[in-house]
């Protein structure tokens, strides 16, 4: 994409309003823009990096066997009342009459509508298991919307929901979510710790949210430090496999890892004093295994092998793609802006021409710019008018991993600067030896 | 996809709410569920359809130079008071009032809040033209929802805006996005033909629909017979090129082609008989120029190289993808069930396994879904315990292009069966062969 030909609003101001560092950043890097409160347009910048979240959420689902479908953001309240859940809700649900007087709402999470799906087409156990998802927006009606996208009231969610016939096939699906969100995380360039957690209104008796670390967090975690370091399982991972699953998720729960909610101090302090992670953490995935808590109610029943209709059992499995976008910045910035892990960054090379309008510069530009692009890079061409200061700044700020700076002087000793984001390593070498790194 | 694994609920019964053909198919295909009136959930092979339909869009909307960004879809309604919409758009529009009071609605397009992002971060006629879109759920809340995608009340658009700082400007921009559009739907495999068209509440002076011929279409409409067979423009359009663009927007706009609302029998009487085409049509894009509309209430103004302040020049331009779904069942479908273009079919083959547990049948199957898998052939495997009949029938019934079909007998011979969906001719071949095709 060439800079000049895009939308890429970059904030000189730090704006006023922003009180967490990814929301300020997002803002100031025109990822994003305030329409209401809690309610945000993704500019072409947010949208590139969510969409790249989204389809490492999506792989790892479909790998894990889920299958994807899409449910419509206005749901009957019919369906609420029939699950009990239209009255608990509170102010959070979107209440909206249509203009025929029937009650609507906009989907806080689908529970319900899911189940209705299921009861509706699925007769036999011979059907199960069943895990569909879908990635729909959200809407809930936060008293005190904050933080931008870390806390939004319409968002994006990643919602999936097994069925099975029951409690062993349903932590069998449970485990499969659990692995498939190990691997999610790791893929995204994320370090995210299994913690136990609250069910909170969704129900349920077993549940783990999925935290990342970082000094901004917005609650305090308590971990076992072996968390750091642990590998997530492979692509080769059999999901199949009941036993092979629950080892790993075995591994993964062995060690102390606790929100304050769920803490338990004696436990904590009964680990090696070197061992004991006392952190901030946001929550970026949550999964739940609820029984019959929705199939009991609304009559969700298959015939088990001996003829007899039971009730399915549940689970559902929650990542919030919009959150994780700004997750990613609390977790990976510096002074001068973001830092993406590379599997998320918009494009994961900035090219700078320094001198628009210098036939060997402009030259070396659509070259460079060309050749990486027919290897599959993706490439933002800052190739505006810009002073050198603001585009070194605006590259810093968007955060791509790599920047790749081309002027004049450098040029006519046929090199060209690469430098890492990350580290800071710059290094000059010539334009061919760029396109052989990528 | 493996059958067995998937969730493809197709119906026996022909639903009896389903008024017109691709509601019917659709429901009896598995491919959606009513939740609520006019509201419903994209079921998995559904869903598929609508992601390839977004893909070529999103393409074809990439290639003429518009950006992508994401709106949300609860908008505020000071925007639309700003415009003078509020009141105009009547009971269509979903009014909500959310826990503080506050107004604010479901989106039925968004005019408003694009004028809204542009004025706030746009300055400068050289920062023009700009032409941002994004593909988000709309709702507009019909008085009488029917005919399932085809006029839902929660439907998907593409809408685009282009901001140009004159008429001319405007009008190369309006180009773009009818080249856009012609190339669009002749890659969906649709024959789309743009006709002049009525505003109605989005405004302006210059605007088309683009219509698909359908015995089954909502409404009358006329042209001429040429346009049944033009050639939409090659992926190599310079969309820069002015003159170019209006060369082939006017080569597409000189022959006759009306909406009953716009028809003028006497200049349609005046073609030669057999160049008059009479039939039923479907909408399946509407493209708007309307000049300052709303860009003078909401004060987007930009400097002008004359250092003056002007309100931009403005088009929207919409497709809906759900509806583009519906209308290629509408034109593709026979007695069986549906008949998918190549581009837009959800999976490209069907291969059927005549008896599962036979081993030679089973190995074939096995060996041809994962070879076809490495060309990049999506393939949809029936490995169920289905009767034959049933089999070919549910085949038949969603309308994938090529249908491979494996038996113990024809095996036994080396042989298996290709089936072309579209003109119901049969090959006998050896899975070689049927390999070499693809």
């Amino acid at each position: 994409m060439r800079l000049s030909r895009y939308f890429l609003p970059i904030l000189r101001e730090t704006p006023k309003e922003a009180e967490v560092v990814s929301h300020r950043l997002m803002l100031r890097a025109g990822m994003i823009r305030q329409e209401a409160a809690g309610i945000y347009a993704l500019l072409p910048l947010g949208l590139r990096v969510v969409e790249k979240i989204n389809r490492i959420i999506r792989e790892e689902q479909n790998r894990a066997g889920a299958i994807e479908l899409l449910m419509p953001t206005i749901q009957s309240a019919d369906l609420w009342r029939e699950s009990g859940r239209y009255d608990d809700y509170g102010k959070e649900m979107l209440r909206i009459k249509d203009r025929h007087e029937r009650d609507v709402l906009y989907g806080p999470t689908n529970e319900e509508m899911i189940t209705d799906i299921f009861r509706t087409y699925v007769r036999s156990y011979k059907d199960l298991p069943l895990n569909l998802y879908h990635i729909q927006w959200k809407f809930r009606d936060e008293i005190r919307p904050r933080f931008g996208l870390m806390r939004g009231r319409e968002f994006l969610m990643k919602d999936a929901y097994s069925f099975d016939l029951d409690q062993a096939g349903a932590e069998h699906s449970y485990n499969k979510m659990f692995v498939a969100y190990l691997r999610t995380f790791a893929r995204l360039g994320l370090t995210a710790i299994p913690m136990v957690a609250d069910t909170g209104p969704i129900g349920g008796n077993l549940s783990h949210e999925f935290i990342i670390l970082a000094s901004t967090g917005e609650s305090e975690v308590f971990c076992h430090k072996d968390y750091l370091t642990m590998t997530a399982p492979d692509a080769a991972t059999d999901f199949d496999d009941k036993a092979g699953l629950d080892a790993i998720v075995k591994r993964w729960t062995s060690l102390y890892a606790a929100t304050s909610e769920k803490h338990d101090a004696a436990a904590f302090a009964a680990l090696p004093a070197e061992a004991q992670v006392s952190a901030r953490g946001i929550e970026v995935g949550h999964i739940f295994y609820f029984g019959t808590k929705y199939s009991a109610p609304m009559k969700a029943v298959v015939a088990a092998p001996d003829g007899s209709l039971v009730p399915v059992h549940g689970g559902s499995y929650g990542i919030g793609p919009t959150r994780v976008a700004a997750a990613a910045i609390e977790a990976g910035h510096d002074e001068a802006g973001i830092i993406w892990p590379e599997a998320i960054a918009p494009f994961r090379v900035g090219l700078v021409n320094l001198k628009p309008g210098d036939a060997a510069v402009d030259g070396a530009c659509a070259e460079l710019y060309a050749r990486l692009g027919a290897k599959g890079v993706e490439v933002l061409l800052d190739d505006t008018e810009e002073r050198p200061g603001a585009k070194f700044a605006a590259m810093d700020l968007i955060g791509l991993p790599w920047q790749v700076i081309v002027g004049p002087k450098g040029l006519a000793a046929g090199q060209v600067e690469l430098k890492n984001r990350a580290t800071g390593a710059r290094e000059t070498l010539s334009p061919a030896d760029v396109l052989a790194r990528f």
